[in-house]
Parts: structure tokens; sequence; C-alpha cells
């Protein structure tokens, strides 16, 4: 036997499982050598900093940092396509300004109108149905819909390193969550096909809900109204009232994340803080202090100081989207 | 090696796991037959009922279906010794009468308070300190509180016959959820030493919350209101908004379980619904019909066209006590 085992060459023994690089398309820099540093310190048991397995929560904002939301985050895109079908069937539907701007695709006036705007957007589209028929909804749209720069279907917007990032941290025995303003119902559309993470590790936004049983099936409504926004302040309150533990690891990409990885940081023992900046124009978009929509100053100016790792897209990744470049 | 193998003899093999009784606190009834022939019909390969694992999701009430209500829910006498000792510190903290009654142990005045009286006193013991302080104040009180009637700690009264379906379930892939009118907060406490229950896994009440990062090391707070009753038809609605999924199995013991029955056994496929009923005046409690605390008069009356199987305390249990009888 010992015999067989020398006559294996070096290079085999190199090219098996575990000698295999988990982050392929992340160049070879510090950011990709201070995340692995950082998973090999928490799980090996010899380490100071060993984590067990049931504590190993690693937390994922949605937009911009597993995938896409540029030029606007693609659930309001949907909500509009969503607008304009409702009201070619009702156009009582259109009772204010701003969804009858919305419904002609007036972005301007949507942009200007604000979150109060997006909210009232979100709130006439996502309501008045049951969670399965808005969910098959956002299926169906999902699967026609194509984004008007690249041509891919939204879900195929992925960024294919965050998926290396996901499986390499679930292969060391991390659970992970996302942890988005976006909307809890519409991201489990495809979270368990685009990430393989399944319904009940999706933290999200929410609006109101009500339970029926009269007149048909017992059944889960969505109605009119927020009932929470899982942003900012608000992700780590969601968080530890869905997981009731502080993560190891917080991922995200524009200031709503920042509460969330100090609160991660700011724990006993070690954590990571991780922001994506988009700096590749190139191959995505090119934006973060000054940008409208995923802005990301202070956590820039703060990153170094938290000792958070920052991913420049364009000098870490070697490839940006699954299929392609 | 078969010579080995066939002198082994057959009651070895009848003792070895696969074969042991996955229920033995629970007599040999139609109910416990019920259970075992449901668990087995949707996790065989080879059943027309089969469930994949990840759908495999239980979800259990706690006061009054894994732990007793009596005679009066535990959380309101921690809420009601945290108020003694508060009032003691700081008087002006009984700023109305119901309050003022039950620092006093005014137990009749409280019950008259109704819901709201209730939540008065929830609000007031639960609110103004970190969720971490606030663990630490149910840990402390559960650690040295006494239960009336028993002598025992509140932690202790669990039912046997539950802690063995909830280990048969997870043996059998089954993801095992608390569903709870009572405290997310208060009830992870236990839930995981108890029931072997992660955090993750309890869906309860919760107070409002927020993120704090001024004054002090970032931190989620308690602050005062209810932010959602995970009661009656709340429980789908929070069971749908945290797991995403329809459970296979419920299991409650009272009316405020009512909905979550409903929901559950509505859905396709095979689904099952339990209640417990508490028949035991000799070694539990005997209510159900007309208690104050968990009324059970929907449930009886409707289980049997619904097919939802009745536990029957005194005659399905052997055993009511992990510790006694």
């Amino acid at each position: 036997m010992r015999a067989l085992l020398t006559s294996i060459p070096l290079t085999v023994l190199l090219a098996s499982p575990s000698f295999a690089d988990p982050l392929p398309s992340w160049t070879d820099t510090a950011t990709k050598a201070g995340i692995i540093a950082f998973v090999e310190r928490v799980t090996d048991p010899g380490s100071p900093d060993y984590v067990t397995p049931a504590a190993r929560i690693a937390v994922f904002d949605n937009d911009g940092t597993l995938w896409a939301e540029q030029p606007v985050y693609f659930q309001l895109l949907f909500a509009i396509d969503r607008l304009k079908e409702m009201a070619a069937a009702d156009p009582a539907v259109l009772s204010s300004d701003v969804l009858r701007a919305a419904a002609k695709g007036d972005m301007e006036t949507v942009a200007a109108s604000g979150t109060e705007g997006l909210l009232q957007i979100v709130s006439a589209t996502h309501s008045g149905l049951t969670v399965d028929e808005f969910q098959a909804a956002v299926r169906n749209w999902l699967d026609t819909a194509r984004h008007s720069s690249t041509g891919m279907a939204y879900d195929e917007m992925i960024y294919q390193p965050m998926l290396e990032l996901l499986s390499y941290l679930r292969d060391e025995g991390f659970h992970t969550y996302i942890a988005s303003g976006g909307g809890l119902h519409f991201i489990r559309v495809f979270s368990e096909n685009a990430y393989n993470i399944p319904p009940e590790q999706v933290i999200g936004s929410i609006g109101n809900g009500s339970y029926s049983a009269q007149d048909g099936p017992p059944r889960v409504m969505k109605d009119p109204g927020i009932f929470f926004i899982d942003d900012k302040a608000g992700k780590p309150v969601a968080i530890e009232a869905r997981i009731g533990r502080r993560p190891v690891i917080a991922v995200g990409n524009s200031d709503g994340d920042f509460q969330m990885l100090e609160w991660t940081t700011a724990g006993e023992d070690a954590r990571l803080g991780i922001l994506l900046h988009h700096t590749d124009g190139e191959r995505e978009y090119a934006y973060g202090r000054d940008s409208h929509i995923g802005q990301l100053a202070r956590g820039l100016d703060e990153a170094a100081s938290r000792g958070w790792l920052v991913i420049d897209m364009a000098g870490d990744w070697e490839r940006v989207w699954p299929g392609g470049e």
C-alpha cells in the first residue's frame, strides 16, 4: 500500500479536491488570500479562533452583492412591468401620479418620488393576491424579461465569484443566508436555483400579510402596506430575529449594508466584514460613492479602520458572470 | 463472515437502533400507530406520498404542547417576577392599575385585564434592554424559579413523549420548528437545551426592536410595544414568512393553533395535524373546552372531520415528564 501511494505523482495529489482552489474566479490578490485565511482560522479545530459549525453564519446582501442592481433594482423593473399589465386590465389601478408615471416608463419621475414613490409602486403590485400567485408571477417574469444592456435573464446576472464564495463557505460548514432590502417573497423565487440558498435562509423586506380560509382554500395573502424594511439599521434587527445568532461573516456592497457589517464585526471572537466595490465599467458597472443606487461612501471611508475587506471588482475578479467574461 | 452473522441471536438484531421503538413513552394506541404510519408514508422513497428531506417541515406549538402552561403561561410568571424586581429598584415602573396588580401578585385583576393587560405587563418587562441582557435575565429566572405545584424548574416541565416525537422526526429527516404565541427571545433561551431546537428554528411573538451603535457597542435593543403576535391566524403568516414552505406536520394543543393546523393540512400531498388534549388531572392537568388558558373547543369539534389526530394525554402517554411519571 505504501509503495502504491508513493508511486502517485505529486501533481495528482495536488489536483485532488482538497487541494483545489476554492475560489477559481478570484484573482490571486490580498482580498482572496484574506478571505481564505479567515475561513481557515475559524474552521481549524486547533485555532484559538475556532467557531463551531452551528455558529458559522454568513449573511449576504443580494442587490449589488449576489446579483446586479443597475440601472435600477430588478425588483422595481418587475413591479413596473406588472403595473403595466395590471393597468391594461384595469386602468383604475393607476391611482396616483407616481403610478401613472411608472406605467409609462417615466423613470425620472419615479426616481424623483424617492422611497415613498417606490414603496407605492411595490405595494400596488405586490398585494391583493396569495403568496403562491405572486411567486408564479415573478417566476413568469424572470423567464421572459431580459436586461436592457446585457440581454441576459435577470437571474443569470449573478456573480460567479460570489457563487464560489457561497459554495466554499458551505463546504466549510457555514450556513449561508441572504439579508436583503429586496422582497422576501421575490428573492425566494430564484434563490434556491441561483445561489443554492433555500427559502428558510432568505431574510428580506416584507409587506403586510394575512391568513384567509374564507371563500377558497386556506392561504396566506399579500396585503397592501409595508410590514418591515430590511435595510440599514433594519438588517441587524431582522438577522437577530430570524437567526438568533450574530453572524461570523457579513458581505455587502452599499451603505445599506453598513450596520449589518458593523454589528457583525463588533461581535466577540473572529468576524469578517466584506464589501464589494463596483469598479468594473467594462464587464459590469462602475459606481459607488456618488451612486443613487447602491451608494457606497461611509463603507469605503471606514473599511480600513474597521478591518473590512473591500473587493475591487475590476482587480479581484477574473470573471464576473457564470456564463461569460 | 456469513457464519458469524447467522450466529447472532435474533433478539440482538431486533434490539438494534433501527428496530427500536421510536416513541417508547407512548402507549401502543391508534394515536401512536397513526403517527408512525404517517411518518413512514412520507419518508419511504417507494411511497406515492414520499416527501423530499428539504420539505420535511414539522411545526410545534410550545405552551401546552412542548411544555406545560398551567396555572398560567410561564412567560407571564417570569414577567411578573421581573416586574417585582424592577419595581423594587424603581417604583415608578408601576404606572398603571394592571402593573400595580401584577406586582402584588393579584392574578384576578391581571386575568380580568385580558390580552390588553397581559401585553402591557409583557411590554413593560421585555423592553428597555438589549436582547443579550433580556436573555440573561430569562436564564437566571429559569435557574432559580420553581413551579408552584410541582416544585420543578419550568424548563423541566417539558413532555417526554413530545421530546421523543421531535427526536423521531429529526431522525427521519424532518426539520423541527417551534411556532409559538410565546416570545421568540424568551423561548430561545431554553429551546436548544430542552428540545434540541436551535434558535433559527424558533418562531414566536416579538416586540419592537431597534439597532443602536451609539453610546456603547453595536447592539439590538428590545423596545416597548408589540411587533407581531404569533397566534391564531398569525401562525400561518409567520410560518410562511420564516420558512417559506407549508409544513408537513403541525402539532398544537389549543384553538390558538387551529389555523396553523388548518393551513398545514390544506396543503397538497400528505399532511398531518396533531392536537394534544390535556386529559390527565393526575399527572398534569385536565382542561380544554372551557379553559381560560389553552382553550380547545373548535379543534375538538372538527378534528375527526379534518383527519387530525387527537392525543389523549391520560390514555396515549405512558409517561409525562422526562424525570418522573
